[in-house]
């Protein structure tokens, strides 16, 4: 049955490195928008709606490829193929 | 029973390294936004209440992407589904 | 059947990591991207439609590449050629 | 009984660079902030107030992800759920 | 057949570092220039379809070298002649 | 009694690089706080009793998250649950 | 046999990560000359068909080495002479 | 006796990496306070007296991180608890 | 005669290695050459002439020493003389 | 006896690595400190006295940090406690 | 007759990365050498000749640095004398 | 005898490591001290006296650092307490 | 006999390493004193004289340190003092 | 007799790395106080001679910590106390 826990153990060990280099990276771009938007909005605070949409917009996008990460990390952790495959072929 | 605690050695392992590296990320992320907005109210100081908002927000964000980390160390600590299988499939 | 868990480990191991980095890289490449749409419209209000296209242009660019590890994470996960070749021969 | 002392010593390992990385990453991002916020308010002394209160409220945003990293450290150590497990399968 | 699951590894670990690392330097390149189209485009509004032009052959050319980076992943993971020569071998 | 040392190894390698990476951070984030202080007084000395007081809250803020290591540290040193879990199963 | 699909393994792995590396410089330097080529062109309208002919000859420049690297790694997928001298060898 | 000297051996390297990082820190964050202070007084020569004393105070709490991981140094070469339970335990 | 294919492996690696590491170097001088001189071409353009054939010039040596690295890969690939030694060696 | 050289190797090692390390970290604090000093002076000749004395104190405080790790790393090389008990333990 | 090849392999080993890394460091310098003087032809172009005669001189040092590794480089893989002896004292 | 020569082993490399870092250190913090002392006399000659001097004072401080790690290696290298100790031991 | 390999691989490898580092940061040090060099003679060209002067002699200094590098790796390749003696040895 | 040659391959080693790091260092020390030099003397011509008395005392200063490298390499190659230690207990 040791192959099924190698399984798990890999799955676990990637789903945690998947999730926080992601979130890592989006966290900084993220932060670096925000940043960049509130030094515009001072410097210009008539164009503060247009600058608002543009930030949510860019942050979403940033966000977006945090989510790719955590999507990929609970499908190896809830969904995952390989797992399934193994203990299937495990338990016949 | 070796298999059920190499996942615990492995799941405590990556729980900790999880949110060890998301909150990194997020610390400089937020940091980055706040050091920004001050600049902008000190600059600006009419437009501190939309900044204020901005910056919510933005922390909102950034927050977020460390949040996904800490929920999926609590996963793994507390709802570890691999964990599950391991041990029942030990226990039967 | 070793082999075929083999497989499957280095490509829940190769999945994550790919997505992770890929996820990495486009966060900061459309971080960046997006501070300095803002900087811009905040220089130059009057160009602000102008520079949202070539914004939004620009992060589907960059987000592309982050899509292009996503892609291929799938298909290690999902579509895995050697898996089958694998679980054939196994099978077979 | 080997698995119990290994469990302990992932944990202990695991705490410590938790929390280590955690302060770390909310030492930066408190001290970026705190520098801003001292040249907006020599800046700006007479938003001195309004800076102060996003100061604080910026700092324990980003406090708060160091404490994430704090509580699962303690949690490792002190309300270790597979400790238990395992030193209950192994008491049994 | 060890020796056929061995190349199937490598192959997979090899394609996905591949377009990770490439993808993490188009996204790194693209995110730069587009940040200069931006500002140029908000100091010379004038000149923005010139800049666009500029622009849009300049993320080609970034992008290509990400697509040689995909190409490669997918030549690995679809089209890799040890794979054929060594299964081939295997097979006779 | 090998188990009851190898607690004491990883205890002992672990408080010391938990102290000596959040001081490491607490270090460099006060030094930067410190620094901006200095500028803003010399910048605005009318605002000097203002920013000392904004100083010292976030030092006390930063220097915090270097207390949570050594704390960490010290508990694992001298209040350390697993050693005495381990001493005690030994003792037994 | 073994020897034929060590090759492989290094052929393969080798191709990925010198098409990686090779692009992954080059993705950088011709995002600055991009992004300096945008500002130049912004700053000087007139110059802009010069501009353009240098820039389009630097990125020229630049890509031939990231197209080294791509040659080296066809080269090694597809030409590749110790696979040949080594496979004949076997099949002597 | 080989554990008594195994808790000796990473006691003097913890020891020493522990002071060697902590120094590191408080070296860097104490020459930018320094720095800083050294512009503050020449850009405004009448503060100086509040200046320095600000200056002092910081090199304190900057020294402070230091001193920490100096004391936990002292304390594992000095008072190693670890040292004294295994040196009784392999006495008695 | 594993040692032939062991020279051919190292080979291959070493190949790779040094043109991924020579084109990345070349790449980013180059970017860097060319940013400078489109600056230059626009704060000046009187003095294009002259400012092409210096980049044109520069571009060339800083080429030249990724050629080297290109070179040397080449004649590790095609005319390795370590290769023809020992397969003669084996062959005798 | 090879305990007893086992800790002279680890203190050996040990000794050295800390007083490098410790002493890099030294060198560019005092480095960056001098230097601001020099460009103080610069600006304001009229406070050189003032500024030279702050400049000693603070090369005193940072040098101090590296005066702790030469002070461990003399400890470890001449009055290592773990060296005598070993050796006294092995003597006896 | 291991030896002379494991000679081999180190000396294909280390004159690739010898190369490598020596142009690497060329092309840096020399990239940044050129992009000084364009900057330089453009702000003053009636010192280009002087400008172009310091150039050149410049990249020749540089390059001469580069060109050390690649000497070295090729005295492994042609001239090498450990090569002769060992083989001599092989063929003895 | 073997550990006679351990004790030697270590010692070289230690020794010859602590005097590099040491001295890379102090390298660089002397070429930044004495660039900014370069700029000051540039900016006020007639400060250069006393610049020089605060110099000379600047630059013995840090060389100070860099020979304490030549005087570790120097007593690591000729005068070495470990090593007579335990050639005393062997020679017994 | 595999002594004397073992020395010969030991120096090939040392010897390439020592000359790639020493060259890197000479090639550093020579583009970074070029530069300021040209943007020196662009900003006072009537100094020219007095520049080159000094830039030349500069140049010699930072090459020099590159040149220690090149002497250690030809000692090290033809003039080795431990090669004559083991192979002295091994004849004898 | 192997233990003459592992303290021979272990001093050319630890040799070549020493000069290496140390090179490295003083080439950019070198580097950074040349280019300011030559920046001062642009600015301010008539301190030409002041400022090369300065540059050449620097200079010697940092290449004084380049050579202490050099020197410990030259003692460890040839006049290196423990080879000549080991060699003796060896001949006896």
């Amino acid at each position: 049955m040791s192959e099924l826990s190698l399984v798990a153990l890999v799955s676990i060990l990637t789903a945690g490195l998947t999730v926080a280099i992601g979130s890592f990276g989006a966290a900084l771009g993220e932060g670096r928008a925000a940043a960049a938007a509130m030094g515009a909005i001072a410097q210009q605070p008539d164009a503060a709606p247009m600058l608002s949409r543009t930030l949510f917009v860019s942050l979403a996008m940033v966000e977006s490829s945090g989510i790719y990460c955590f999507v990929v990390a609970l499908i190896l952790i809830f969904a995952n193929p390989f797992w399934n495959a193994v203990s299937a072929s495990v338990g016949g």
